[in-house]
């Protein structure tokens, strides 16, 4: 077999199979077909695709690259495919080990203009992102969750992959977003697994179309290894809730925990828990928004949020947040009619909240807090955002050209789009 | 600007003007923009092609890679696609000497199945295929004609992306062909091209339509640098005339102008030449081929051979053949259906006369003699072909499973499909 004629093969919109796949991945991992072969590899797939089948049998590939873990019959996971101001797993995680689930949630670093959950725990001074088995084990008896960074001995041939796809344009490619995806849960030992499929100007997925052929895809993949998927189909046109930022997102979540939430949110917290206590403890829809509203007003959220921190060394009073800011007011009266997600996400990278390159230190205490969202109201010369900064001074205009503003009232647009 | 987001414009099938593929290929070139970046570009443009407008400006960007030459205002040039047994530039360079033309022929080595010139002059002992300007320049003056290998200064981008090309599946889109073809042509000063384009099973080319469009962009582009090309599109599904290897075909070019020859093989160069010589002289197509016939009756044609390679160190009477040869015999009576140019160009290579990587070593004496080609008549146990040999054994059942027969005459096919 020779890579060459397995890359022509895919340029012909030829279906590849199990022995040919696993020869090009393993043979990459090896380092005998270089990068140079991989990328092109990687476009040919992404301009003519992948049947289930060979989708299926790539994540599969991608699994056996490395270790297979495995920390119970009712591990419940989460996972979003990348937004800005999404700070949701830390408000899951809490919720979820105050109902008694049992999540080890591994994440990745920020990409792009989006944020990664990794980054924004990193803002908590102490807090440990990689434990043992036995720690983990051990944290799972005594708290239920611990929050982890992507583990380099899962899916090693898919982190290699994954660096390539960010550098050759190959990361929109909807059975590698799937098969990637998969490799990792499905190694990390993940029963029930609710992904939040981001659709809109702030999401790698711009259409709805696009969103629901992902989910259909991943969740065969998951039938394939027992594994329950659910997608939530969510709106990424706007930031996420009120902060973005590594340090300002987990202040965001403790103070939801506190009670102060975003509407649209708290919306999508509540689906995306309620989807994996329905799974997990077999009730009905109406009984697990019960049980979350229940241990987020009695306060027992928060408590597992304060838990978790302490669990891994993270002193919660000690969260990165900038000292300098500038408050940015409203040049018009009117209503916020559209808030750039990509573009406040990438203004927000610029500030050094994000990397240019893999290696790169980030600020972690920079970002914005938005003071007005979508359909809001605003009075000319009253605060629109604030800006959180170290070293690079942000510029008012730049920031502004993310708003448009309408005299009239703006239509309310739900931020869960569809249940999968 | 980013490379990236190049790759993805094209991913996308969206255009790239001069300012975008100028940084691409000079960021590849200078080693800004790594190997992986640009095979990933490559096979994108591959599938999702390029413009005409595209494909003018990427051949000008490889030809501002490197020196541009000229050697005057009616310098003649040949290039040919790549085929089995294609010893016609070896025929039509002492043609054209006798005539009086001007021809600077610069040739590539072997590539995959096919053979290339500079590895068959290179089975003649002493021939030195690299000359100063000012010795190109003395033999122009004094024989017409010399014979090179390809200038490492002319197109070097082209030669680069070409060696990605090669590892990566991407040798087959028709612009990419196009721009390299003519990138080395312009860049060394051609006038008037005469471009041999190979279509069939042993060809890059498999079918006529693919050939014409091809036809059509190489003309295209040389219109924009004032190069008249002239395309001839010829039947590669059985090897070119009778002999296949290095020095084997420098024999056989020594044969055909002694008067001896294959009369597909003579179809194909009378159709060359007189079309190079129509438009160097402005005669018609009639007085070309007389013109032609003349030189090759009267030994002129022959002796330019001679003079050509003495100029140039070589001696004619020291041409590298294998010492060992086996002879196969035909295994049934009938008529010659098919000899697979593809299959017998792959044995060839097999037996050491192709390269696996790049610096191998190659036999040039290795090679095959057909005694019978298609259509040709033959009884069971009369010689069907002698292979020549050096360290690895022919194996005589593979080189019969090249040949098809069949009890019915076989109805014989044009050499020369289209000209263009």
């Amino acid at each position: 077999m020779k890579a060459v004629e397995l890359i022509e093969k895919k340029r012909n919109s030829r279906k590849l199979n199990k022995k040919e796949l696993t020869f090009f991945v393993n043979g990459f991992l090896e380092g005998v077909i270089p990068n140079y072969q991989m990328s092109a590899f990687l476009m040919a797939v992404t301009i003519n695709g992948f049947s289930d089948q060979e989708a299926k049998v790539f994540t599969d590939v991608l699994i056996k690259s490395g270790r297979q873990l495995s920390f119970g019959e009712k591990l419940v996971d989460k996972h979003s495919t990348g937004g800005v101001g999404d700070k949701t797993t830390l408000i899951i995680a809490p919720i979820a080990a105050a109902l008694g689930m049992k999540m080890v949630k591994m994440s990745g670093r920020g990409l792009g203009h989006t944020g990664g959950t990794a980054d924004k725990l990193a803002a908590i001074k102490g807090m440990q992102l990689i434990l043992s088995p036995a720690e983990i084990k051990k944290s799972l008896e005594e708290i239920g969750v611990c929050l982890l960074q992507q583990s380099a001995d899962i899916a090693p041939a898919d982190k290699l992959i994954y660096q390539l796809r960010d550098v050759t344009a190959t990361t929109n490619s909807i059975p590698l977003i799937a098969s990637s995806i998969m490799s990792k849960k499905v190694a990390s030992g993940s029963k029930i697994l609710v992904i939040d499929i981001k659709v809109g100007r702030g999401a790698f997925i711009k259409t709805k179309k696009q969103g629901l052929e992902l989910a259909r895809l991943l969740k065969k993949i998951g039938r394939h290894y027992r594994l329950k998927v659910i997608c939530v189909l969510s709106r990424m046109d706007e930031p996420l809730g009120i902060n973005v930022g590594n340090g300002l997102e987990v202040m965001e979540a403790l103070s939801f925990l506190n009670g102060n939430y975003d509407k649209k949110l708290y919306d999508l917290v509540m689906e995306l828990t309620s989807q994996l206590l329905k799974q997990e403890r077999k009730v009905s829809y109406q009984v697990a928004c019960q049980q979350i509203e229940e241990v987020l007003n009695n306060g027992k959220a928060l408590n597992s949020f304060f838990e978790i921190i302490e669990n891994q060394g993270g002193e919660v009073r000690n969260i990165k947040i900038s000292k300098q800011t500038l408050l940015i007011n409203s040049p018009k009266s009117g209503f916020v009619k559209k808030i750039d997600a990509f573009k406040i996400g990438k203004l927000v990278q610029q500030l050094g909240a994000g990397r240019l390159e893999v290696n790169d230190e980030i600020s972690l205490g920079v970002g914005v807090v938005l003071h007005k969202k979508e359909g809001d109201y605003i009075k000319k010369g009253d605060p629109l955002l604030k800006v959180y900064f170290d070293n690079i001074k942000p510029a008012s205009k730049e920031f502004l050209s993310c708003y448009q503003f309408s005299v009239q009232k703006v239509k309310e647009k739900k931020v869960v789009i569809a249940i999968v």
